[in-house]
């Protein structure tokens, strides 16, 4: 690998090492800290429309022939393999001006996307190709036409375009969610970090995990990517607005229906409540985040705090906090010398931009409250203070500005360690001021009392994707403003690009298309591999119900045998008064609507005493269970319960159970049953509707191939 | 109105009708059966950005201030009015081109919207101004940061672009969502039949019923509203590619982050199965199918089935009985004379449009099978067979192709009474020809084999927006293929515009921004009203388990008293191996785990017997009821019950239950309160987790506000 950045930083498409044949034309990629030649990159005669096809053919293929569980499946051992290769990948991150920590959030981050996405894929969706999102809909009274809603994955491949601040996290977070949707990924790093990209691709291919055509690698230029996608296929950029709205403007964005994500950064506010003046631990815990997301990456991220909008009052306390926070804080320098906290900005272009910005803000009314743009004295990598004329670096900038109105502090954004700090005069100003950021990816609420976060986070919600809360409950344990995290989406409104990546299966359904679906029960049924209700039945149990000769009650089954609409039918039970009050006396349940007939008539609900509906699931386990052993290993739990039409003594109730559901786990020798549960009374009319949850071996072995218990 | 329709068809901004000065330079407006002029459209010195900023200001505050129940209440009672005024509407309606079951489906169907959107807001929605969006996710070990999402109305207008061929309906499918979210609405509806949109609107003024700002009406051309809307406003566009491609490339939406969804007509298709030969029911329901969707709204719909996918071999057949059926059943003529079946087009413009696209596919390769594009005779309002010079009439036509791939079938819309007969060779010929039309909004798949059904519908779905199957169980019930219901979405990826209308709260979400919101469980609770897991709670009860002295049992509280976080928790009761025994018996779930230690043993799961987990969840409800009548009405139902650690004999457990989520009906004098219950042992580990859904009183008054039982 050394060999091949030292000269070009190759890609990998179509199954293949690539480097094109010359490096004329081709950029150089620098060390952040002292300015060293690292690498070329150049995609100077890559076939593009090949990479696409290729993912579209070959990916979209190798990746069909898994199921959502087994794709989820491997990314865990994707990140088991990545994070016994971590170090190499520091090495090359210090290259990038990034500290230990700095590489940690990116690369230690970004494997955790993988863990979360692995076990949120098999926690949260079915082991299948198709996920029903929502309630199926009557659509005709007599139930034989309902509608509903199936996610399934678009058929093209998701181009990622990503920014150069975190080369690993920034791949892997989009990659995560595309590959367990089962679409290929085309990954487009940013050049001045893009070789720590490419290690990283270097590695996944090595490790042999992952399917053919599942990810390709452009180390380069991908100017012309958009000329051979369309409506298949999803761009997800992350990058300068300016690039962002150059790419939105392609034919094949505008009448092609490429599907297009963006993610810019913005101009992200932290307001601290009026409740946290000097002295409170929430002022302390604010002054901390604003210092942390200066310095952290140097201060380059997109969700990186611009805004410092405090009460008025406050304004001086705040700049004077921060200064003092800073200057016993931070130490700038090569991340490779002993007690940097601060490194290098990417690039010298990165440097040259970031003062630019400043200077256009000092021009438009900005003070310097803090810092200076002077090339600042910082640490070597050899332990001494000099000045690097070659390294990006430079000291974390404070400013002030006696207009909060001026547009400059909330439209123009100094993508390195600056913030400006603003008073605000009562909450909705604060709400106002932090709208005229136009739309942002986040902002930090810091304030203790309820209502005033109630009305903030109400308030600038709609202008937000993500809304930190800080308080004393909080100020240790939060993951930071800075931080998304891949629980929760990220991407916001407005300048901040208007997209959404992220927020755990909420991602995934991102890369797939949700399609209405309507027909017959049996249909539906056949499509989604879920039962309907009204669909086909095979029938065990009780004849007066339905109940076939020789049918095999469904809990005999093993996964292997066991099929959706597989049904027990159990007789009816009659209820008495006697075992309503029996049931009231030993569980304590001696609610009147049981117990008091007068009373419970006099309920608007009732007719008089009725059983109780933990009488009657209770009863109706009665009525299906098989008690001796078999391949059912446990009900573990219950969904969904209403009670329809109460119970009085003297009815009889019976119980259908239907397999609706079933997801075998790739981990485990079992898996989950979903049964639609219904109980009846005599006269057919419904009295309660549930799904029972058990788990149910794959295999009827009576435990052989079980671990011994913990 | 007749007055006002005659002249200019005035806009609704502002709170005040207006229209321009004078009419010079007006669009007129004609009768598509008779060219009869009905009146102009102008809106030559209109204050767009006044209508905008309206919307934004007045609209905003007077929507905010009610709650999503109370909207959607409101959609309950407009539908009501408008029902009432139904005929008013036909009236006009017919002037359109429409015949009655035209009018049917677009003034009808438009009300439909509005009850459903009425009902679903209310039932599946809080009574609230923020919507949770999922499980709370933990982000840190010991549960003092957490993060979940949430949904709050976007902080602009909804801005709504409708087509002509459905005045009625594509103003209020747009609407309702809208105005249940809180946005206010603009409508601009096309010049053609907008006069229809003007009376509706009127009518919605008339009824007094919306808050101020909800609802603007622009008559006539908007071509510069882009340039006052912004990220804070969501356009949603429905009708030709070419408008909305011209409206995407507006800077206000490329760099000014505008929201834009679009629906756009699509080349639809519908595949026959080969097992739908002809003599099936299926062959007959297809059809059926294909001529409704040639012939309703005179094939004006941008559902309407373009292109007929069939096995090779029955091709002739089926371009037979289309004829045949079209023979029979098919009535072209004015929509006022008895027996018309099929209307005009909704303009000669239109006619014109539709003959040019029929001539491009006749020189594309197509043959004309059935019909002619010579003007037609057709049955006039008296009654006679005539050619009628003005009006927009055409007979229906059906394409054959000899070769299927040429690329004007798949790409140019006839938009009218035309369909092409397409020949497959197999299930991924068909796949492959359907989505050739590079993205629709709905296909039909007919057959009666459920594989065949799920290899279409999982091949074609991720290039459609909507699927409808068709058998013999739907046939008589389908709602059709061209149909969009409210519970449905709408919308498709690629040349159907990439949007998504409709699909129940689907629709209400699309107007509101999704944020993630980190902090503390007592700050999350602050700001979206539902209790979280460590939250502070006011604890009635057992003082071993945190009961206060004094503290009232919250099931004595109407919702007037009622708190989040008002809680009991019960003391601690044993299980004895003579209950698990009792509860066996007197239940009949005699599962070997309950009551056979050493088959209980060998399950992996369990320790040896353990209280089944419907003794658990029945004691549980013992331990917390309020025995004597009060506010709490009934327990409805039970949600997300988990069982986590077993219990055998010997073990102890207790209850607490947690006030959690309130939301009052706005129609009764009684909501409904979710309750969290925990059960643990007495060593604190958790037994079961789940919710309790309970009916309560909005004030204590023993039923004194209550109508008679039923």
């Amino acid at each position: 690998m050394t060999t091949q950045t030292a000269t070009l930083v190759p890609s990998y498409v179509q199954g293949a090492w690539w480097t094109p044949e010359s490096s004329d034309g081709a950029a150089p990629v620098l060390d952040a800290n002292t300015g060293e030649l690292l690498a070329h990159v150049s995609t100077a005669g890559l076939d593009l429309a090949g990479v696409v096809d290729y993912g579209r053919t070959v990916g979209q293929a190798a990746l069909g022939r898994l199921t959502l569980h087994q794709r989820a499946l491997k990314l865990r051992d994707l990140a088991q393999y990545l994070n016994a290769h971590r170090e190499e990948l520091y090495e090359l991150s210090y290259k990038t001006g990034a500290t230990k920590i700095d590489s940690m959030i990116d690369i230690d981050g970004g494997i955790g996307v993988l863990f979360t996405f692995s076990s949120k894929g098999r926690r949260e969706l079915p082991n299948s190709d198709v996920i029903v999102d929502g309630a199926a809909e009557p659509l005709s009274k007599d139930g034989s036409f309902i509608g509903e809603h199936i996610y399934t994955r678009i058929p093209g491949i998701a181009a990622q375009i990503n920014a150069f601040n975190f080369p690993v996290w920034g791949m892997l977070e989009k990659f995560a969610p595309a590959f367990v949707a089962g679409v290929p990924t085309i990954v487009k790093p940013a050049t001045p970090t893009g070789f720590l990209t490419e290690a990283v691709v270097r590695l996944i291919v090595d490790s042999g995990l992952l399917p053919e055509g599942s990810l390709q690698l452009i180390s380069g230029s991908a100017r012309t990517l958009l000329d051979v996608m369309d409506y298949r296929d999803l761009l997800s950029f992350t990058g300068s607005a300016s690039t962002a709205n150059q790419l939105k403007t392609h034919p094949n964005v505008i009448e092609g229906g490429v599907r297009f994500t963006v993610e810019t950064d913005s101009l992200n506010a932290a307001i601290l409540g009026p409740d946290a003046v000097p002295g409170t631990p929430e002022f302390e815990a604010f002054i901390k985040a604003v210092v942390t997301e200066m310095t952290v990456k140097a201060g380059q991220k997109c969700t990186a705090i611009r805004r410092t909008i405090v009460p008025q009052a406050l304004v001086d306390d705040v700049v004077a906090a921060i200064g003092e926070r800073i200057a016993q804080r931070v130490v700038v320098g090569d991340p490779r010398a002993e007690g940097v906290t601060m490194g290098a900005l990417a690039s010298l272009e990165q440097l040259r931009d970031v003062r630019g910005a400043v200077d256009a803000m000092l021009a438009a009314g900005g003070e310097l409250a803090y810092g200076t743009l002077d090339a600042p004295q910082v640490r070597t990598a050899a332990g001494e203070q000099a000045v690097v004329a070659d390294g990006a670096f430079m000291s974390p900038v404070v400013l002030t500005w006696a207009d909060v109105e001026a547009e400059t502090v909330h439209s123009r954004e100094a993508f390195g360690p600056v913030t400006s700090v603003l008073g605000y005069k009562d909450l909705p100003d604060a709400i106002r001021l932090a709208a005229k950021g136009s739309g942002s990816l986040v902002a930090t609420i810091c304030t203790n009392d309820g209502d005033t976060a109630r009305a903030l986070t109400v308030g600038i919600a709609g202008h937000h994707g993500r809304v930190h809360v800080l308080n004393r409950e909080t100020a240790r344990t939060s993951t930071g403003h800075g931080s998304p995290v891949p629980h929760l989406v990220h991407g916001g409104p407005g300048r901040a690009g208007g997209g959404e990546e992220l927020g755990g299966i909420r991602a995934v359904k991102h890369h797939m298309q949700r399609t209405a679906v309507q027909g017959s029960p049996n249909l539906l049924t056949a499509i989604t591999g879920v039962w309907h209700t009204g669909a086909a039945r095979n029938i065990a149990g009780a004849p007066e119900f339905g109940g076939q000769p020789g049918a095999v009650h469904p809990f005999r089954k093993a996964l292997a045998e066991l099929r959706i609409g597989d049904a027990f039918a159990s007789p009816l039970r009659r209820v008495t008064q006697q075992d309503i009050e029996d049931f009231a006396a030993k569980t304590g349940d001696t609610f009147y609507a049981h117990t008091d007939a007068a009373a419970a008539e006099a309920n608007p609900f009732f007719p008089g005493t009725v059983a109780h509906g933990y009488l009657l699931v209770s009863w109706g386990a009665g009525l299906f269970v098989e008690p001796a052993p078999g391949p059912v290993l446990a009900n573990y739990g219950l969904e969904n319960l209403r009670f329809i039409t109460p119970v009085p003594a003297g009815d009889s109730i019976r119980i259908t159970l239907t397999a609706k559901k079933i997801t075998p786990r790739v981990t485990d020798v079992y898996g989950e049953v979903c049964w639609d549960a219904v109980i009846q009374n005599q006269d057919g009319d419904i009295v309660a509707t549930y799904d029972v949850l058990t788990l149910v071996e794959k295999e009827d072995t009576t435990y052989a191939n079980w671990p011994a218990k913990a």
